[in-house]
C-alpha cells in the first residue's frame, strides 16, 4: 500500500510511481468494471471499449495521490477515481463524434464500431451515472466541484466549436478554452482528492490550481505534439487539429511572426476549409523556423512551473514527490 | 399568485390551470432567460431556439403544483421549474442528434441549423449547468433524485436503441424503456416539487409514483399519437417512429392478433429495415382493424388512473384539481 511506503527516497520516476500505487490503480480498475455492470449489455461494451482502450487513469491517479496527500487512508477515494474516469470517458466518446474520428490511441473509435447513437448515449449515461455515484457520497462541495468542472468542459468544447476556423483568437480566448475543455476535470480530480482526504479549504484550493495548470501544460502539450513530425504510432498525421479547423497555441504563435501578407494568406486558406496536406506540410516547417513549437513547449513547461508551486505549502511525502513526478510526465509522455 | 386563489371551484379546465398559474409560469419563463445567459453566444442561440419552440412547460408546471400541494409559498421551487425544463431540453438537442430530425413542434431542428456537434454540446451543457444549479441547494434528497433520473433517461435511450428494429420485443420490455426514457423525469420533477414543499417521505414517494405514472401514460398516448392518420399539423407523417425502427405499444399488440404467417412476414420486414409508406399505410389499417390503437389508448389511460389514485392522500385544493386537469391533458392533447 502507498500509505506503508517508506518516503526516504528523495526522487522518484514514473515507473516507480506506478509500482508505488500498483494496488491502488488496481483497485480503481477494479471498481470501474464493477460500475459498468449496467445490466444494459450495450452499455457494457461500449463503455468496456473505450475503458480499456489503453488511458492511463491519470486522472483517477492525481485524485488519490491528492487524497494521500492531504491525510486519506482508507480506500473510498478509489472509488471516486473510478467515477472521474467515467467522466473523462463520457467526453472522450462525445469527442469521438464531435470529431468523427476514426481512430483513438490506434483502435478504432466506439463511433466507428457502434455509430453516433450509441456513442452520445453511452457518453450521458456515464456522465449522469458518476453524476449519481458523487450525490451518494453527499458531499455539497464535491457535487459542486464536480457540477462546475462538468459545465465548465462543456463550455471549453462549445467556446472551441465557435472559434473552429478562426485563427486570428487570441492567445487568451486560446488559453480560456483549454482551462476549459481540460484544465477543469484535472482540477476537479485534485479538488475531489483533497476534499476527501479532509484537506482546509486553502489547501483544496491549492491543489484545485495545482490540477487546472497541469490539465493545461497538459492540453498546451498535446496540441503541440499534433504539430510533431513522426507520430503516426499514435494513429494521428501530424497537423490533424488544424485540418479539423482546431486552431492551437503553435498557429497562433506563428501567425504573429509572419509578414502581413503570409499572414492574411494563411488566415485565408484556414477560414476558408482549403488547408490541404502541403499547406500543412510548409506550415510545419514554418513552425519550427518561427520557434512556434518552441514556445508553445515553453508555455507548458511555465504551467507545470506554476502547477508545482502549488505544491509549496505540503510537506514532503512519497505522494508529493509522486505528484511532482507526475507532473513532469503529463507533458513529456508521448501518450 | 396561486396559493391565494380560492379552491371553491369544483373543477377546472387547462385554460383556468393557464390562468390561475400565469404568474407562475411567466416567472419560469424568466428564469428559463435569465439562466441562459452564458456568456457564450452560441449557447445562447441554440438553447433559445429550442427553448423558445413552443414547449408547453409540463414538466416545470407540475414541479410547482406538487411544491404548492406539499405546502410551498416562495418562489425557489419556479428556479426548479426552469432547470427541470433545461435537463428536458438538453434531451430534446440529444434527440435531435439521434433521431436526425428535421422538424420539432414544426421548426427546424437545431440539429438542422447548427450540425450536431452544436446540438451535442449545448445539450451537454444545459445538463452539467442544471446539474450544477440543483447542486446549489444543498439538498441530498433532490440532488439524488435529479441523478437518478438523468441516469435512467440515458439509460432508457440505450434500452431503446437496443430495441430497434426489434418487433418481438415483450410489452413489459416497451414499458421498462418508456418508465426510463420518459417518466423517469416527469417524476423527478414532482418529487422535487414535493422535497421543497416539505412533504413527508411517503408524500414524495406517492407524487413520485404520480409523476412516473403520468410520464408512461403521457408516452404512451404519444406513441400512439405516432400512427394516428391526419396529425400532419405536428410536423410529422404517421408511423414516423416506426420507420426509425422504434417498436412501440401499438405494433407490439397487433404482432398478437396477427396469424402466423402474417406476422413472420411483418416481422422480417422490420428487422431488415424493409419497411416502406405501402407497409406502413396496410399496418395502420391493420392496427385499426384489430384495436391495437384502441388498446394502446385504454394502456395509456390506464395509467392516468394509477397516476391519480396516488393524489388520494392529499386535501383538496387548487393544487390538487390542476394536477388532476393536468393529468387529463397530457394524454388528450394534440401536442
Amino acid at each position: 500500500m502507498a500509505t506503508g511506503h517508506s518516503a526516504t527516497q528523495r526522487s522518484l520516476t514514473m515507473d516507480a510511481v506506478w509500482d508505488i500505487y500498483h494496488e491502488d490503480l488496481e483497485d480503481i480498475e477494479s471498481h470501474i468494471h464493477r460500475h459498468l455492470n449496467a445490466g444494459t449489455p450495450l452499455i457494457n461494451e461500449v463503455a468496456a471499449h473505450i475503458l480499456n482502450g489503453g488511458g492511463k487513469r491519470i486522472r483517477p491517479l492525481l485524485l488519490t495521490l491528492c487524497a494521500r496527500l492531504t491525510g486519506y487512508v482508507p480506500k473510498d477515494d478509489l472509488v471516486l477515481g473510478s467515477l472521474i474516469e467515467f467522466i473523462h470517458t463520457a467526453t472522450l466518446l462525445h469527442d469521438d463524434v464531435l470529431d468523427e474520428a476514426a481512430l483513438r490511441r490506434g483502435q478504432l473509435t466506439a463511433q466507428r464500431i457502434w455509430g453516433n447513437r450509441a456513442s452520445i448515449l453511452v457518453g450521458d449515461y456515464l456522465y449522469s451515472r458518476a453524476m449519481q455515484e458523487f450525490s451518494s457520497f453527499e458531499n455539497h462541495d464535491m457535487n459542486e466541484t464536480m457540477a462546475v468542472a462538468c459545465r465548465k468542459m462543456a463550455e471549453g468544447e462549445i467556446l472551441q466549436l465557435a472559434a473552429n476556423r478562426q485563427p486570428l483568437i487570441p492567445e487568451s480566448e486560446y488559453l480560456r478554452i483549454v482551462e476549459y475543455k481540460t484544465g477543469a476535470l484535472v482540477a476537479a480530480a485534485c479538488k475531489v482528492g483533497a476534499i476527501r482526504g479532509g484537506a482546509s479549504p486553502a489547501q483544496q484550493d491549492a491543489l484545485h490550481q495545482f490540477g487546472m495548470a497541469l490539465g493545461i501544460a497538459f492540453q498546451l502539450a498535446d496540441d503541440r505534439l499534433d504539430y510533431m513530425a513522426g507520430n503516426t504510432h499514435l494513429g494521428k498525421t501530424p497537423g490533424q487539429d488544424l485540418l479539423q479547423g482546431m486552431v492551437t497555441l503553435p498557429l497562433i504563435h506563428l501567425l504573429q511572426q509572419l509578414p502581413v501578407e503570409d499572414r492574411q494568406r494563411l488566415v485565408t486558406t484556414i477560414e476558408t476549409g482549403a488547408l490541404d496536406a502541403h499547406h500543412l506540410a510548409r506550415l510545419t516547417a514554418l513552425m519550427h523556423r518561427h520557434g512556434s513549437l518552441q514556445y508553445a513547449g515553453n508555455r507548458s513547461r511555465d504551467y507545470i512551473h506554476a502547477a508545482l508551486v502549488n505544491l509549496d505549502a505540503f510537506e514532503d511525502s512519497t505522494a508529493k514527490r509522486a505528484l511532482t513526478v507526475v507532473a513532469e510526465y503529463m507533458i513529456n509522455r508521448d501518450r
